[in-house]
C-alpha cells in the first residue's frame, strides 16, 4: 500500500531529526526563549527580508488559525474568508469556539478575490442594519488554498490594497506555503506573477510558515509584519495551548528547514520534490483522460474517477474522497510531498 | 409619518399597561418565582396542552436564542438553520459569541426542509473526517421565518420526525408566533394544515412564544417540552443575562395575552388585526401591479418597488429596504401589527 | 408578609407608569434610536457635566457588566475586582461565558483600594511567567458594593489615579447608584468626601447608572467617558442580547428618572426615601443590640441576629440570609428602597 | 551554567530518538489512526488495568486540561480547584477562554480535601440564590501537584468517593505522574499508601499521563474511565487544537515510554532518576540548613533562601524564583528529571 492520502504520511526530513539527536542534551530554557528559537527567527526575518517582523512558532495549523484570529478581532466581528477555507470547513468550528463568525465567501476554487472582500465590506456598512450584523473585521486567505490552488502576485497586492483601504487586516495561512511558492515560480517566475516571502510579508499583516505538511515533526511560524498586531502576542500563544515548554524543538526545526545547504533553503528545496513529482502525476491524470475537479498546479490533485478505478486503485493506492460529481464519479486528492518517491508515482501512473 | 417599519413601533396593548398599573405596589420576589408568573405559565401550559412543559420568561428574541443553544449544544456543535435565519444573519454572531456554529442552509423564502436537515446529517456522518467538521447538534426553524412565510403542519411533522430520527433537538423561534398562527389558521384551516400551540408543544424540543413584536412591551416565553432540555435551565437564562429582577413584569404581561377577554386568547385576537390588514395591504400591492420578493402570508410583506416610488412614499410612510433587486428596483418591507390602524393603511393605499 | 427581600420588590415609581400609558401609542423607530432615549441622553450627560458621554441603555446588570467588560479586555486579559463583586459572586459565570477571569481580589467590606489594585498589576509585570497568568486589563467596582458600602472621593480618586497609571480603564458598577450618592452627601457633603455623578463621569472610564432597583421596571444607563471605549459599542449591546428592540421603554424611564419635578431630579429625591429609611431601621438594630456583619451607610443592612429570632420574624417580615456566621447566629438582609413605606419600618421596628 | 530551572530543559529520551529515526519513512494515516497510536494505546490500557478506557494523545498540558474540561462542563458550571492548580494559576485564564470559571478552593501545599470538595457542593447547593452562582460541575486535581506535593491512597479514595457521591467527574492533571507516583512508591509502598496507574484509572472519570516533563520531546496521554465522558471526545481534540496531523509521533513516544526494556517501564525508571537525585539534593539542603517552602517529596524543591545566596549560585546554576518569603528571603525552585546528571547535583551541592 502506497499512500498518497496527504502530505503527512511520513516523519520528517533526515537533517531535522540529525539535528534534534545532536542537540538532545543541550540545556535550553522553554517557551520559545532558546538559543535555537532565536537563530531560527533571525533566518526566517531574512528570508522574508522583514527585520522587524515578529516571528512565533505554534504546533499545528488549527491551532495557529485559531490563535491569530483570536488576537486580532473584537468580539463581535467576524473573518472574510472563502466557504473552503480551512478555518470555516475543517477546523470543528475553532473560529467559532473562540466567538467568532466565520464570514464565508462563495468559492469554487478555493480562492477569493479583492472585489468580493470589497463588496462584502461596503455592503456591511451600506446597511442600515449593520449593528444587528456580524462586523467584516479581517481576511483569511490560503496559499495554496485548500483545492491547491495559488494566487498570483498581482492578485495578492490587489487584495493587500481593498484590505489597507477597509482596514482590514490581512491573514495568510500558509500551510503548505513552499509548495505555493515553488510552484508559483514554475508558473510565473518569467512574468513576474511568482511569490515570495518578502511579497508575502510585505502584503500580508500576518502569515504563516507552514512546518508539519512541509517536512518538519510539526510546527507553524507566524510572521507578524503589522506593529499593530505585535502586542502580547504570547499571552494568546499561551490560552490557546500553543506554547510549547520544548519550545526548542520548533527552533532546531525551523533553523533547520531554513539553512542552505546548496544554493536554497530545505524549505524550498524539498518543496521542489513535491511539485516535480506532482507534476509529472498530473500529466499522466491528464493523459489518461480524467478531469479535474480544479485545476491546481501544487501538489495537491484533484481528478475525477469512475467508481470501478477508484475501487481497483484502491487497492494498492492510498488517497482522499473530495466529494461525489455525479452517479458513478467521484472526485478523489492524491498528494505528493517533500518525501514523495519517484518509484511510487510510477508505480501508481502504470497502474492507472 | 406613519410607520410600517416593524411591528415594534408602539408600546402595548392598553390592557397590559392598566394590568401594570393595577399590581405596581404589589410586593414580590424577583426572578421569575412570583405569583404572577406562575399564572401565567399555568395558562401558557394550557395554551399548549402541554402540562409537564417547562415555561420561562427571557426578555428578548436574541437573547433567547442564545440562551437556548448554549443551553443544548456541546462545545463542537453546531445549529441548522436557514441561511436567512435570526441566527445567522441578524443577531451579531451572538451564537458565534457563545462559542457555536450556524449551519446555514440555503433557503429562497426562509424555510427550510426534512430533506435538507436529512441530507445535511448524512452527509456529515458519512464525511470520513467528520471529526474535523462542526457536528450537527439541533435544528433552528422560525414560525413566521424572517420572510414571513409559515410552514403547514404536515411541513413541521416532517421536520420533527426527521429531528427525532436524527437525534437532533428541534427549536422553533416564534417571535411573531401568533401572526403565524392566524394566518396558518385562515390559509389551512380548512384543509387541516394549520398550525397550533399545542401541535408546537407536541412537535418541537423547546419553542417560544413571542411578546415583544406581539403587542407585549418585551418577553418571549420558552415552552420546554423535552425533558431531556429543562434540567438547570434557568443557570443559563442568569448566566445569559435574560433573568430579570422584576421577573414579575413578564408575568404580567403573558397572564394578559394569554387571558380570554372574548372567545380566544388577547395574544391571538391582537394578531388577528395584523393579518387582516396584512392582507388588505397585501391585496393592494398586488392590484398596484407591485411584484413580491417572497409571497408571505403574515404580516410581513416585501414587494418590490422601483425607487422612484419608494423616494415618493417614503416622504410620509416608513418602511424598510430588503435589498437591491436590479438596477432601479428595491424590495422593500412593510409590517402591520397588533396596534396597525384601519386608517393608516387606507392612508398608505391611497399612496401606492 | 412585608418584603424587605431586596429593593426591586415593587414595580416603578408611578410618574413612570404614568409617561409609559401617555406615549404608548406614539410611533417610534427602534433599538434605542426614537426621542425619548436621545432626550434621556441629554439629560444624563447634563447630570454628569459630560457633554461628550457616550450613554447607552440595556436591561439588566449582568447584561450590562458582561457587555462592558467584553468590550474592553482582549481574550487574554482578566478584570480586577473585589472577591464579593456582582460579577465575580452572582453572575452564574457571565464574565467567563464571554471568555474573561476575574481576578478578584480580597476585601472585607466589598471595597478594594488603589493600593491592591497597583500591587497585583505590579505583581503581574514582574512575575518573569507573567505570558502564563492572566493579564489584569481592567477594573470593576461597586458604588454602593455588594455590601451597602461606599467610597469616599478621595477612594475613588486614588484608585483613578492608579488606573490611569497601569493603564487600566475603570469600570464602576452602579447597580444601586443613587442610593450610595445620597448617603455619601449625607455623611461626607459638608467635608466635601461625598461624590457626584460628575465625579464619577470624570474619575471613571465607563460607569452605569441603575435603574432596576432604583424604581425603574427595568434599565441600566452606560456612561462612557473615555473615547477609545466608544467605539462599535452597539455592536456588543446587540450581541450581548442588551438592544431592546422598544428601545423607548428605556427612554422614557430614564428621562423620567432625570426629569426635575422639585429642585432636585426625580432619581435622586427617590433615593432619598430608601436611605432615611434605612438609617431609621439601622439605628432600630443598633439600639436593640444587634451587630452588623459590615457597617453599611446604604439601604442594605446586615444585622446579624440569633435564630430564634430570625425564626420568629420570618412569619411577618421578608429578608435574606446573607451567611452563617456561628453556631446559633445568622447574618441577614434587610433592603429598603425609594418604595419603602414608613409604616412597614415601623412595623418591623416593633417587631424586633 | 547547569539548569534546575525545569524538567524540560532537555530533548528526549534516546530510546525515543532512536525509535524515531527507525520508522521515520513509515507511512501512517493522520491524527492518531496509525498503528503506533494504537498500540500505546495498548500498552497503557495494560498499564492501567484498564481494558475499556479510551485514550486520547494531546500535545501540551494547557491545551489537554482546556479539552477536557470543556468536554464534560455545561456552560454555567465551574471547576474546583485548588488555588495553586495549574488551570487557575499558569494558563493565561484558558479555561476561562472556553467559558468556564476555575472555583478556587485555598490550599497551602497545593492539595485539596474531600472535605473541601463536599463543602463547596453543599454550599452551592444550601445557597437560595444558586442559581447565581456558577455550578461546581467537576473536580481538577494534580498529581504531583504544582508544589510537588502528592496524594496518598486513602486521600485520593475519599475524594474520587466524594466526587461520585456529589455527581462531580473528577480529573486528575498527571503532567509529572511518573514523578508522582514513584515518589509515592519509595514514601508510602510498605503501608500500601501509594498510588498506581490502575489506582488513578479506577479512581478517577479521566486522567492523563504526561510526556513532555517525563522525557518524552512533548504529549500527554488521556485516559477515559467514565463511559459517560468518552462520546465525540475525538471532536474536543480537534476543536481545541491538540489533533496533531503526524499523530504518530505521540504513538511512537508512547509506546517507547510503555515499553519495558527491563522490569519495568521505562516511563517509570526514567522517573526513578529524579526521584533518587530530587531526594539527594533535598537532603543536602536540609543539611545547610534552608527551610522549604513546601515539603516536596517529589522532583520539584522549594527551599527558601536568603538574597546573597541567590545570588551567588545564579552565578552557575538555573533556578526559578517562587516567592517572596520576606524581606531578605525568597523561595525557590530546583527541578530534577528523567536527564539530570548526579554531578550536576553534586556541583550544586558543593556551591550550597
Amino acid at each position: 500500500m502506497i499512500l498518497f492520502t496527504s502530505d503527512y504520511t511520513e516523519g520528517a526530513h533526515p537533517l531535522i531529526l540529525e539535528k534534534l539527536q545532536e542537540t538532545n542534551f543541550e540545556q535550553t530554557t522553554g517557551y520559545g526563549t532558546d538559543p535555537h528559537c532565536e537563530n531560527a527567527r533571525r533566518l526566517i526575518r531574512e528570508a522574508c527580508s522583514a527585520p522587524d517582523a515578529d516571528v512565533h512558532f505554534l504546533v499545528g495549523g488549527t491551532q495557529t488559525n485559531a490563535t491569530v484570529i483570536a488576537s486580532i478581532l473584537r468580539p463581535y466581528q467576524g473573518v472574510l474568508c472563502a466557504s473552503t477555507g480551512h478555518i470555516n470547513a475543517h477546523e470543528t468550528g475553532a473560529i467559532e469556539h473562540g466567538g467568532h463568525k466565520c464570514l464565508a465567501l462563495p468559492s469554487a476554487d478555493g480562492k477569493i478575490t479583492a472585489a468580493q472582500i470589497k463588496e462584502a465590506f461596503v455592503e456591511h456598512w451600506a446597511d442600515e442594519s449593520h449593528e444587528h450584523v456580524v462586523q467584516p473585521g479581517m481576511v483569511y486567505i490560503s496559499f495554496p488554498t485548500e483545492l491547491g490552488t495559488i494566487y498570483k502576485k498581482s492578485e495578492l497586492e490587489a487584495i493587500s490594497a481593498v484590505c489597507h483601504e477597509c482596514g482590514l487586516p490581512l491573514f495568510l495561512d500558509g500551510a503548505r506555503l513552499g509548495y505555493g511558492l515553488v510552484a508559483a515560480e514554475e508558473l510565473w517566475g518569467s512574468c513576474g506573477e511568482n511569490v515570495t516571502m518578502a511579497d508575502l510579508a510585505r502584503l500580508c499583516d500576518v502569515f504563516y510558515i507552514g512546518g508539519t505538511k512541509q517536512g518538519a515533526l510539526f510546527g507553524e511560524a507566524v510572521v507578524i509584519s503589522n506593529p499593530a498586531l505585535k502586542k502580547d502576542f504570547r499571552y494568546n500563544i499561551k490560552q490557546g495551548g500553543g506554547m510549547l515548554a520544548k519550545g526548542r524543538l520548533l527552533g532546531i526545526q525551523y533553523e533547520t528547514l531554513f539553512s542552505k545547504p546548496g544554493e536554497e533553503s530545505l524549505y524550498i528545496s524539498m518543496s521542489r520534490n513535491a511539485i516535480r513529482l506532482g507534476g509529472k502525476l498530473r500529466a499522466a491524470f491528464a493523459a489518461k483522460g480524467y478531469p479535474f475537479k480544479v485545476d491546481s498546479p501544487t501538489n495537491q490533485l484533484f481528478p475525477i474517477m469512475d467508481d470501478s478505478t477508484i475501487v481497483r486503485l484502491a487497492e494498492n493506492f492510498g488517497f482522499e474522497s473530495w466529494g461525489r460529481v455525479d452517479e458513478g464519479h467521484t472526485a478523489v486528492r492524491f498528494c505528493t510531498s517533500w518525501a514523495t518517491r519517484e518509484e511510487a508515482v510510477d508505480e501508481l501512473i502504470n497502474a492507472l
